[in-house]
């Protein structure tokens, strides 16, 4: 397999996380392709500089590229795994950048022999999406998770850590069940707590909309990711269902236990418990979490 | 009752919001005296430009205002209202920037008859707290929600507009039982699901402690609020129980259904419910919020 700066890539899929892929790749492969389903897509790829060339074929786009990335919402990702095998050249390196791991990687593994396949997940994003919210950056900084598959071979690994590092991410090699338990508890998580937030206060303004003056900076960011994609949020969902039916579950339990503290005005009780949230939430303040 | 340019304001308690106040307020009335527990304090409100005197001696410091703003918190202000009375000259305003009201009120209806009570909530703040921490803008753009006693006079609510709008906010005439239903929905259970989340993660992260390295921006910004102080955060939480339970239960209505969609794979629903959330959310991203 080749070295990064020899290869060609393709991104399939110019929103947010593909368009910004293909940006920070730009320049440092032999070329980057990017695919898209509309001509309008494309063609603000080309205007923004974000590709070398663009198509809306999907088999043009993918006949002569070393490695394919798959930059999608997370179903389409797994309707595009079952017809892109014949499309790729032998020994094309196919990776995705799917929020949930566990179906994908199932279904990279029914791909014909002659791809690679390897998984993949980085750890950013902001709630606004489309090529427009692009940019070469978006990656720095951040970890990427790779799932390898039994059958992914230690260079075609190897050339997906060196596609992460290319635009500044951290690679993180994890199982694809291990990797969707975790993003359930610090991802998904987060998203329907947002949500819950939202609705709640709309329950609220139901009977008094004065509550949106008085709404402040802390609501603002706690429901920050209520406003993300839909379509992207619901192929994670129903993708990663167990793993984020835990992490409500585990949440339920810390929200009930607050509410009981609350309730019998518990107050050494409250203060040990905000104390230890407080303390972890300062340690984990600095995470690389970007902006 | 005076103009506010002619007035002497002591502020009592210089942390995020009393040094805020103070700052923003000099230079706009006849002078602002700033009270505080620690003579360190007092010394960076002077260093800092935020006061034009400070003391520690709550009586020396108030004896000649005709504006005290006690900005401690909530507890300490129900202690302080309970004190301060004898101290204050005749026709003193008394405001508060307390987060709860209800229990503030009350207690300021207790108030010798010379003073004239006000209660009062700017909806700004930040997750960390202290004198350091103060600008004298912070309050520039927000909400400030006033909460007049049946004994306050209109002069002295339209000297508290004024101080309120000499600091660059918006007065807001509220009930104070209608105020705190309306912070529970939108301030105090933000604070308690960023905690839960918190709480949550740390239970993933016992079992696996990968989970901060998977951590991103939107993990962060959930959760921001689970760093704020945790002394104001009690009081707050104490003093607006029943409206902070009835919060917590009317997102815990929101969390069961979300649940209840991904559990049942419902997409539809999950759609509709998601699509109505994310509506409202961007309808009310550009919320006098500030930063």
């Amino acid at each position: 397999m080749r070295e990064l700066a020899d290869t060609r890539v393709a991104v399939v899929g110019l929103g947010l996380m593909g368009g910004s892929l293909a940006g920070g790749l730009r320049g440092q492969c032999r070329a980057v392709v990017g695919v898209a389903r509309r001509t309008e897509t494309v063609e603000t790829a080309l205007a923004r500089g974000l590709v070398d060339r663009g198509t809306t074929d999907l088999a043009g786009g993918v006949r002569q590229a070393d490695v394919v990335v798959l930059a999608t919402p997370v179903r389409v990702i797994l309707r595009l795994l079952g017809e892109i095998g014949p499309l790729l050249p032998e020994g094309c390196l196919l990776m995705d950048v799917g929020s949930t791991k566990a179906q994908i990687v199932t279904n990279m593994a029914a791909l014909p022999d002659h791809v690679q396949p390897l998984g993949g997940h980085p750890m950013c994003g902001k709630e606004v999406s489309g090529i427009a919210a692009a940019e070469p950056t978006l990656y720095q900084g951040h970890s990427f998770v790779l799932t390898p598959l039994l059958r992914t071979s230690e260079t075609a690994l190897a050339l997906g850590r060196a596609l992460v590092e290319a635009v500044g991410a951290r690679p993180l090699v994890l199982d694809p069940h291990r990797h969707d338990r975790l993003v359930a508890a610090v991802s998904h998580l987060p998203y329907l707590l947002a949500c819950a937030l939202v609705g709640a206060a709309e329950t609220t303004a139901d009977a008094d909309p004065t509550v949106w003056d008085v709404a402040a900076s802390g609501f603002r960011d706690t429901s920050r990711l209520a406003a993300s994609d839909v379509t992207m949020m619901l192929d994670i969902l129903l993708t990663n269902r167990a793993a984020v039916l835990e992490a409500l579950n585990v949440c339920s339990v810390q929200l009930r236990y607050l509410s009981y503290l609350v309730e019998a005005g518990d107050e050494e009780g409250l203060r040990t418990a905000l104390s230890a949230i407080r303390d972890r939430k300062l340690e984990t303040r600095n995470l690389k979490c970007g902006t």
